[in-house]
């Protein structure tokens, strides 16, 4: 099945460049970005110009294919070195992101897998592969988002926290998709986005993609959930995540837990969306997760004026919380819809 | 009992002025401001470099003091005449503030049962009077702080949220009296704050208070409340109060009752501390409470350096929550700690 293109990453129309979003400047600044050398794809990977995991592996895939078609067509040896120094330094700029380095390596792979073919044959492989990435990136977001769906009626109020969408993705995203999907389709949904301390991707990102797809949307502060549920404006949550542990608990961005709480409160069905690529089978519960810390310079001046607290004042800046698994509805794969309790193995 | 001076509101050294903090340019700058005529006095109410009920109730009594001893000594009925003038255009600079009105009156009272003194006399009287004023909110915030003490022992880790200190009351304040007594008496506290959004009264005035009078402070985002109390960082949270209802209901900050009810998942007592006549016994239940909306711009653009959602993106700003009565542990005020069920007549 052929889905429209996606606008967050994707070859340009000449084919000799990786175009973007830089994410960076949204939602003040739509602004394309075409790049071709390796220096301007290494710093658009550095600065977070491209961002989310599915999306760094994608955009890597087609970065690592635009930086080999530059090579001189000379002997297969000399382009796969050439290939594999390109590969390493990409993966440099985040190093930490897993699928950053496994979407370069199945793209050094391919290359590998062709290497009795000439070079414009390998070329052509490889940008088949990145295609293909691309496109089973999609298509498991789209299962996700059919699975989610089928948890959601017209009229339904729903809260996300952070951003799980497009662009952190392809089509459709995780927490975002069953939203996406359920508007495309007529349903009438009104959204209520968490602006998502301190680097508000609520804000910035979810209500920008939301605005733009045509879902009626409400911005709100992160403490403004429990009034906003307290009311009855929300039928359901559905967020992304970034680890889930064996027992069920999930791993996701900072303030999850506590709007997860607020939900059992209520009595709100709470919905984690997620590739099953992202359930830990070495991970026993989430006591094991590592939460990052991140630096206080984020809480107190970023993206301020002035700084919002006297300089000498401490921060606790933990990038992620844990949710256990009693307090999650559903965690829904492009599989299944998995339901308490949780066991994966 | 003598106290010391507080500093966000007194006479002047000379007794020509009102001098205050500004509290608009906290935390980067502490500049004391001294205000003389009525434009400046009223501009500081207006403009908020003065805020907090009980301050202002404060304030407007020293600065109706301030202008009645600049008029010219003639005959009473013209000096009352333009005393009651200056008492109704301080009043019209915060039309919704019951305490500055309350104060204006009883400050109109003094000078009508000296009626029949000289003015110099009045005006050493109006003087009394509005020291009397600070005195009493002094004496009535030690008397909360002392019953929030016994509930605090050493060591304690306490979350706090917006700002209850001495800011916006005189000396100890409500919500931080007991945190700020305990701390004189040579006790060590771990106290965490929550920024509030969207304001950020957490960030820029409590933990301007905590730091300058040398308590151990932290500041996290809002969404951080859940995973601080889940690692077993707080022992108790302390909050100040703008109403409390008969069944004991009350009225805060956005985002209370968020914090009331991941206390009571976590098992974490929960403490609201308030003056006796915060308690509204013309209103039964928090139902009744009508909540404050506020302009969508302070969620998207206030304190940034640029909007932080797209400027088509609606916002919903209540100003206020309701904490229900069964998510309280105890309502301190400066007469007992009231523990449920609550029911006050």
């Amino acid at each position: 099945m052929k889905h429209k293109q996606p606008d967050n990453v994707h070859l340009s129309n000449d084919g000799n460049a990786v175009t973007i979003i830089d994410q960076t400047l949204l939602p003040n600044e739509i602004k394309n970005l075409n790049l071709r050398n390796a220096e301007e794809l290494f710093e658009a990977l550095y600065m977070l110009r491209i961002r989310g995991a599915p999306a760094i592996g994608i955009y890597a895939a087609y970065a690592i294919y635009i930086l080999a078609r530059q090579l001189p067509i000379t002997d297969y040896p000399s382009f796969a070195e050439n290939v594999e120094k390109y590969a390493k330094y990409l993966d440099s700029a985040r190093p930490t992101a897993v699928n950053l380095s496994k979407q370069l390596n199945r793209m050094v792979a391919c290359m590998k897998r062709h290497s009795e073919s000439p070079i414009p044959t390998i070329l052509e492989a490889m940008q088949s592969e990145a295609n293909q990435i691309q496109q089973e990136d999609i298509e498991m977001c789209l299962a996700i988002s059919e699975h989610g769906l089928s948890l959601i009626r017209d009229g339904f109020g729903i809260m996300t926290h952070c951003n799980a969408g497009p662009l952190a993705t392809s089509l459709y995203g995780t927490g975002l998709g069953p939203i996406l999907l359920g508007h495309e389709r007529g349903m009438t949904l009104r959204v209520f986005c968490n602006e998502t301390r301190p680097l508000l991707q609520g804000a910035r990102l979810t209500t920008y993609e939301l605005s733009k797809a045509g879902v009626d949307c409400t911005l709100i502060c992160d403490n403004m959930a429990s009034i906003v549920m307290k009311e009855g404006k929300i039928d359901a949550i559905f967020v992304g995540c970034d680890r889930v542990a064996r027992n069920g608990d999930v791993a996701n961005k900072i303030g999850t837990s506590g709007v997860a709480i607020l939900a059992k409160h209520y009595g709100i069905p709470f919905y984690v969306c997620c590739p099953s690529s992202t359930i830990d089978l070495d991970c026993e519960t989430g006591a094991e997760i590592e939460i990052e810390q991140r630096p206080p310079d984020e809480i107190k001046s970023l993206f301020f004026e002035k700084p919002m607290a006297p300089n000498a004042v401490k921060c606790y800046n933990p990038a992620f919380d844990v949710t256990d698994n009693n307090l999650i509805t559903a965690i829904i794969t492009e599989n299944s819809i998995l339901r308490q309790p949780f066991s994966f193995s």
